[in-house]
C-alpha cells in the first residue's frame, strides 16, 4: 500500500473512532489479531454471523478472521489448521456444523482453541454454546404468554441434539405449566420445509383442536405455515408459529412474518473471541459455557405486529 | 501435530490421491497455496460456493483460501487486504456484493487480484462474472423449448445490473422468437418473496392468460409460486415459473421444485484461482471473462419432474 493510501486510511480510521478500548487494547497487546475460523457450513449462514461477532469483539477495525471451510472433511481440516498456523493467527474458532459435539483438534496445538455452535467432546477444552433446551423452554413460555394451550412440537432429524434438546426444553414447559403436548408426541423428522408442510397435515389429523405450533427450524416453520395456508387456517389467530434460528431470508418473508428463537449466533463469536485472548494471557477456561437465545416476535404470533 | 498424527494424515491423504496433477504441480511450484478471498456477503451464500471452487482447482487439499468479510466498509477492506497480504497469501480473490462493477483495490498490490461476480471498473484488472444477459436469454428459451408462449418478468431491484441484465436477455430472446413479453413491461421492484407475490397478483390483473412467468430470483419466484397457489393455479400445468441461482434452500423445498438457472458460482471460484496462478507465471490478462449461466429443470416448468 502507497504510503499516501496508508495515511488516508489511518486518518479515516481514527475519524471514525476505529480503536480499541483499554480492555481490548491490553488483550490485543503483541498479537497480530488475526484469528482463524473454522468452519464446515456448506451456506456460510452459521459461520459468517459467527465470525462478524468475532471480529467486532474488540472494536471494529481491530481483528481480522479468516474463515476456512473444511467441509466436513478431517483431511480438510488438517490442511487448513496448517496453513493457517503457519500464517501466525492468534488462536483458531472451530465452528461445528451442528451442535452435536465434535472431535477435539487436540491440545497440542501451539494457539489456544474455542469450539463454537457445537461443542468439543473433550471436557479440558473450551466450548460456547446455545443452551437448546431453554430455547425451546422459551418458544413454549412464549406461546403460553400470549394464550396459546395446545401446543404441538415439530422438529427436524431426532439423530440432531439440537432437535433433541429443543424438544426436552418444550416438553419440560408444557409439564410444568400443566399443558398436555399437543398430538400426544413430538414429531421429528427432517430439517426441510416438505417435512413442516407434511408433518402439519398429520397433526391436524390428530389433533385438529392445536392452536400453536413449535417448529425445530425456520425451514420447518415456513412449511407449517405453507400447509396452513392451504388449509386456510388463519395465522396466528387460529394456529400461531414459531420457529429456531431467525434466518432473515426465511423469517422475514413469511406471511405473516415469523416469530422464532434468534440464537445469538454474533454473541458466540464475541465471546469466543474474547475467551480466545484471555487464554492467551494465561486466564485458560474449560468445559462447555453456554449462552440463552431470545424470541424474536413477528406476526406469526401476535397479530398486532 | 503430532510426527504420528502428521504421518496419519499423509498416508490417508495419499490413500484418497489428495495429490496435485502436473498443471497444479507447475503453478502450485514455489507458492504458499493460500489465496485470500474478500467479499461483502452477509450471509455467505455467494462467497463460500466461489470459495469451495478456488480451494478445488487444483484438486483437493492443495489450496487453503482464507474469507475475509469487509461487510461493504472500504476501511475494514483495507485492514483485511493488509492482514492477508503480511501473511503472504499468493494472490486475492475479490468477490463482489452484486453484480455492479465495484471499486478496483488498484494496482500496486504486491499479488495478483482477480475479481468475480461482479467486476472490477478498472479494465486493467481481470474479472470473471456471469454472463446475465445470456441466463435471461437462455431462461426464455427453456420456457420456448416446453411451449410456452405468453411469458412475463417479474425482477428484482432495477439499480442492480443483474436484473437489467437478465430482463435484456428475456426481452431480447422474445423479440427474436416473436413473441411479446406478456403485461407488456418487466416489472422491477425488490429481491424478495413479497415482491414476487405482489407483483403475480397484479401481473394476473394485467395479463390473466400469462402461461410463465420469468422470476428475477429463487427468492421472487417463491413469492411467485405463492401467490399463484393462493389463487389455485397449477405450477406448470396453468403457469410454469422459473427462477435465477439455484439456491438449493429455496429452489428444492418449494412445490413444485423450482427450475433455476444456475450461475455456476463454483465454476467461477475454479477460474478465478487458475488465472491467479497464471498471473504469478507472468500470464496478465485484463478485462471481463464472463462464463455462461445453465438452467437445472425441475417441477415448476416441466411436469414430469
Amino acid at each position: 500500500m502507497k504510503a499516501e493510501t496508508r495515511d488516508r486510511v489511518l486518518r479515516a480510521a481514527e475519524r471514525l473512532s476505529f480503536f480499541p478500548n483499554a480492555l481490548a487494547k491490553g488483550l490485543l497487546a503483541g498479537r497480530t489479531g488475526t484469528v482463524g475460523l473454522l468452519t464446515s457450513d456448506l451456506e456460510g449462514r452459521f459461520s459468517i454471523p459467527i465470525l462478524m461477532g468475532a471480529e467486532d469483539a474488540f472494536g471494529a477495525g481491530k481483528m481480522s478472521v479468516f474463515l476456512c471451510d473444511a467441509r466436513g472433511d478431517a483431511i480438510r481440516e488438517q490442511h487448513h489448521v496448517q496453513a493457517l498456523l503457519s500464517r501466525r493467527v492468534d488462536g483458531l474458532i472451530v465452528v461445528g456444523s451442528s451442535t452435536n459435539p465434535r472431535t477435539s483438534l487436540g491440545s497440542d496445538l501451539p494457539v489456544p482453541v474455542v469450539y463454537v455452535y457445537g461443542p468439543s467432546e473433550d471436557p479440558a477444552d473450551l466450548s460456547i454454546i446455545t443452551d437448546n433446551v431453554d430455547a425451546g423452554r422459551q418458544a413454549v413460555d412464549h406461546l403460553i404468554a400470549t394464550g396459546r394451550r395446545r401446543i404441538a412440537h415439530i422438529s427436524g432429524d431426532v439423530s440432531y441434539s439440537a432437535a433433541r434438546d429443543r424438544a426436552e426444553g418444550v416438553t419440560t414447559a408444557l409439564t410444568e405449566a400443566g399443558l398436555p403436548l399437543s398430538g400426544e408426541r413430538v414429531m421429528f423428522g427432517s430439517w426441510s420445509e416438505s417435512w413442516g408442510r407434511g408433518a402439519t397435515r398429520l397433526l391436524l389429523e390428530r389433533a385438529p383442536d392445536t392452536d400453536a405450533i413449535v417448529a425445530g427450524s425456520d425451514q420447518i416453520a415456513r412449511g407449517v405455515m405453507d400447509a396452513l395456508h392451504e388449509r386456510r387456517v388463519d395465522i396466528p389467530e387460529d394456529i400461531a408459529v414459531i420457529g429456531f434460528d431467525n434466518w432473515a431470508v426465511l423469517a422475514t418473508n413469511s406471511r405473516p412474518q415469523l416469530t422464532s428463537v434468534d440464537l445469538r449466533l454474533e454473541e458466540l463469536g464475541r465471546l469466543a473471541a474474547q475467551r480466545l485472548f484471555e487464554a492467551m494471557d494465561g486466564d485458560v477456561r474449560h468445559g462447555v459455557e453456554s449462552l440463552r437465545s431470545r424470541v424474536v416476535t413477528r406476526g406469526s404470533t401476535t397479530p398486532s405486529h
